[in-house]
């Protein structure tokens, strides 16, 4: 009844989604198989997109050519470039979304892709043939055959909710679990785990009074995640901002010999940065309050979900926790918050291109690899998509260094030291995050996206003369001068320190206390020199202007590090025949079969003189 | 953690949303408990709302403050009125639907209610103290309190789904099924049945090839459920029309040993009206196709509903069978077709309120009382909630008589005749159905639901206005006449004789082959004289002009009618005390608890004659 498909995709959440996208648009045949129609696309847990390195990441999925940027951007409701007071590698957008819209835009991205079909319906097994991937078996019992599987699971496998001292199975909360798929991978070989996390309750914005917290709006110029031309927000709503106080934590004391967490009955970890909110109380003992972030789930809907608050103790605790907050005395709850425990596969089991070692052609993406957060769980969907397409297609791997993206240091981080608990993105995960910033994701990877057929004509033409431009302003900026008398008055207002003689625009521009907006405003001469110019290619050129001595340094150390990085290591590399190699870098470099010699020095348990004795016999 | 509400309302499809929506609406508190808050109001058979006598019960439904015309009007991608070339009693408003849009919408309605509360669970008992239902308790072993408790549990209470010899639990597709609520009304003395449903595959629209079909758009003026000021469509979607044939029948045959519906693992019966393809090629041998209607399900979506062709055999017969229909040779699937089985409880457990004999303010509505279609679960819903409003307040019951409106037959068949299959809605099932028609059903019931607090001030204004309107244009009709020379020439352009001399034009209207639109375009003296008046009350006077005599006959009969039907039997009629009634008269009697002498004659198994005898008891 079905095709062959070139790569079947399990699970359409924020990883499904990207691996389906990503595969149809670069040619493959794509099945996409989800449990229900209705639930594609479902964001589980808070209604928002991006945030600290994790807003990085969406620019670089968008820059890529993946649908994430493009649909938080049609369906947010407010938006926020983070960290504006710090350099500009810290700066992360993030956004607001409604909830219902950003699944109907998801569906309707998928619905217009020609290349993507769907059926609903449960994997219960791979389809295994000399020990490759060539489908799956539903729970209807249907065979349907591809050249390459995605799993994208998240939580549901064999899905466990916890409540209090109540659980009960469950993918997510009024949905199934799917059970079959963990005990065929266990029985093939693969090591499997549990992880847990969860999500706060959810309650009726009609309830709160919002006089007593802090309204949080949107930016007032509110950029956006997508380099496509989709449009800014003109009005936004506005979340709120309350706290916890001794009052709630004494309620939520009371559940604690309740609680599944501290009673030992859930047994994976939990996401460390992102607690649950007796977790917080239980290890920051001496903190007397913790924030709470009120934040509407659409444009229209009463839901609000109470980021900060997320739970598993027992739901009558869980509200009258939630009524000591200010604001809250009234609050009704919708739903309370949960623990859900699941099954992941530690994900030192998958090559660089999130395909599995033990099984040729089936790729892991999402929370199954043991990560948290839609925005981990996006990348890996859109790797493993491209990946599977060019396996299928007889095309070398596609990766990305951790010095080209945060998605790079993602995986790398993943398949090399593995992870015990839910992993998230932070900037400190990633050495040279000067040169991963959110602006220049573009310049970093459409190329890239273009080359392998996924980033559109459009696209890279853009960063080519958004490139081009930036070069060309950069050149400007040096050559062309100010008088004191041009400029002296604009930079004893702004406070700072007046020139005696003409300087070059660059220069001043490298002073902090300066920005390309002031100069803009302040000059005639630098308004009609830049006046040609989009203002993203003027904001380039003056980010690449005033840090350009970093930049240059990260640079240096890539490069010295991209030597290790391309020194590569045979897939099939003996290292039985290295005696040489200590005993648990041997195991470990069995284990996870690097694929460069960089990537082998960062696994964990590798020391620095089996690196010597692995480049002794690589060769040099 | 809870307030004690008004009214517990369990479930929030079509019956659960209109119960909620009127109870909250005339002044109780309510909370709505769905399992899922992400599919209230989901449509989960066609997209459409409407059809032939379905249509008549949601403009009544509008008519009387209910909320289902209204979120039809606004969701609708296609209207139609059926069965214009017959008479007006048989004129049924229909539309095709967008299911999203639909579901959003109803959820807006509520969530915009102050008095709608919500709660994400599963309702696994009933409260009952004092034989009086006094809350639920759910799933997570919450208990909630409440003055009345209403029932709307769908296809949820032990839902099987059957494809060929599969089957597993589901409340719907992708869904759980809910449990424990059946065995604790067994216990308390319920009786309790299986009924069966079932519903077609979805495929995906780019794969059909229309040019094979034909095109059905929607009315080129297109008209709409709701007499409130909600717009008619500007635009519509069209569907389309094809047929089975004999191939498709001989593919289908090949299925049926695995039938669960042939084989008898299907113990529930289904609805008849409503016939899976399999039972249609079955039972009507001869017939050598069947229509199949291929229904988009929104403006946006490529998903379409096959109509016609509901089927539970295995999906691989259902797919090759699909691939034989014009159009639809190269037909992609998004899910297959599935019986499901569920829990009902036999109406004639009910009082013509929808309260329970057995449990005081405990109302069962929708699925749950064994009818089929949306229609009909949501009027009874509407009903259920107000009584269930009226039980709070001690307010006498709100029912609707059988010559009032349709919701007043389908409730007195329910609780006199009960049900052994699925019950549909039928204009042959009203015997006054000349007057219960969908174009003065807010004539009919406006009155009533603004009296008890339901439809709105402005709305019996525009139902009084229409009324005097009406009124003064048959006055006007009557008294004004045409001469020969005014009229004759458009006489003779329609095909109908001439007039000798001066006559009415109401005398002209009542001819069948006139209508008050080529009055209106071929005499400026008709023109003139209803320049002033509304469209909607010039078309009601044409209707009573034209068909004044079926209605008064119907009339006299419903005079004649209610005299029993006012005749009251007081609720603890003691029946053992009247020696001379029937065995089988008195057992029926004292179970359906009839409270008039005309509900006591409809009741099957009461003879003419038992009624005379209870007659006499009660005072003629």
């Amino acid at each position: 009844m079905f095709q062959e498909y070139d790569v079947i995709v399990v699970g359409a959440g924020h990883a499904g989604c990207e691996a389906a996208a990503a595969a149809a648009t670069m040619g493959s045949s794509v099945l996409l198989i989800t449990m229900n129609m209705h639930t594609i696309a479902q964001m589980s847990c808070n209604p928002a997109m991006g945030g600290v390195a994790k807003g990085q990441i969406v620019r670089e999925i968008d820059a890529l050519g993946g649908q994430s940027g493009i649909v938080s951007d049609k369906t947010m409701i407010q938006f926020r470039m983070l960290n504006l007071s710090k350099g500009p590698a810290m700066w992360s957008p993030r956004c607001q979304s409604d909830r219902v819209r950003f699944a109907e835009e998801w569906r309707s991205i998928l619905e217009n892709n020609p290349n993507v079909d769907f059926w609903q319906d449960t994997a219960k097994n791979i389809i295994i043939e000399d020990g490759k991937a060539c489908g799956v078996v539903t729970s209807l019992g249907i065979e349907i055959r591809s050249k390459a599987v995605v799993l994208t699971n998240g939580t549901f496998l064999n899905g466990l909710i916890h409540i209090g001292e109540k659980n009960f199975g469950g993918g997510r909360t009024g949905e199934k679990s799917a059970t079959g798929l963990t005990e065929q991978l266990v029985t093939l070989g693969f090591e499997a785990g549990r992880m847990k996390t969860g999500t706060p309750p959810r309650v009726d914005g009609r309830s709160l009074d919002y006089s007593k917290m802090e309204e949080q709006p949107g930016d007032e110029v509110p950029a956006k995640f997508s380099y496509t031309d989709t449009k800014p927000l003109a009005k936004q709503r506005s979340c709120w901002i309350t706290y916890t106080n001794q009052d709630v934590h004494d309620v939520l004391k009371t559940g604690f010999e309740k609680s599944p967490m501290f009673s030992g009955r859930i047994k994976g970890l939990g996401p460390r940065y992102c607690p649950s909110v007796e977790d917080k109380i239980n290890r920051f003992a001496d903190k007397d309050r913790h924030q709470i972030f009120v934040e509407p789930e659409g444009w229209d809907t009463v839901e609000v979900y109470v980021n900060g608050f997320s739970t598993s103790l027992p739901e009558d605790v869980q509200y009258a926790a939630l009524r000591k907050i200010p604001g809250f005395e009234n609050a009704k709850m919708f739903r309370p918050g949960y623990a859900i425990e699941y099954d992941y596969f530690p994900p030192t089991q998958l090559k660089s291109t999130l395909e599995t070692h033990l099984v040729k052609n089936l790729f892991f993406a999402g929370q199954i690899n043991g990560t948290t957060g839609y925005e981990e769980a996006a990348c890996q969907g859109l790797m493993a998509g491209i990946n599977a397409h060019r396996n299928v297609n007889d095309l070398d791997p596609f990766v990305l260094k951790r010095s080209e993206a945060y998605i790079g240091v993602l995986i790398d981080d993943l398949i090399n030291k593995g992870t015990e608990e839910p992993y998230r993105m932070f900037t400190s995960r990633a050495e040279y995050r000067t040169l991963l910033r959110q602006d220049n994701a573009d310049l970093r990877l459409t190329e890239k996206g273009y080359e392998i057929g996924l980033a559109s004509n459009e696209r890279v033409e853009a960063v080519r003369k958004k490139k081009q431009e930036t070069e060309d302003i950069i050149a400007k900026l040096n050559a062309a001068k100010l008088t004191p008398d041009e400029i002296n008055p604009a930079l004893e207002a702004i406070g700072t320190a007046p020139i005696r003689e003409k300087i070059a625009i660059a220069q001043l521009l490298r002073r902090p206390q300066i920005s390309i907006h002031q100069l803009l405003a302040a000059s005639p001469v630098v308004t009609g020199l830049l006046a040609e110019y989009d203002i993203d290619s003027v904001q380039q050129a003056e980010i690449n202007l005033k840090y350009d001595s970093y930049i240059e340094k990260e640079m240096l150390l890539v490069e010295k590090m991209n030597k290790l990085e391309n020194l590569a290591i045979v897939e099939n590399f003996n290292y039985d025949g290295v005696t040489s190699l200590s005993f648990e870098g041997r195991e470990k470099l069995k284990r996870t079969r690097p694929s460069t010699i960089g990537q082998a020095s960062r696994i964990s348990g590798v020391s620095p003189s089996d690196i010597s004795v692995l480049m002794l016999y690589i060769g040099r």
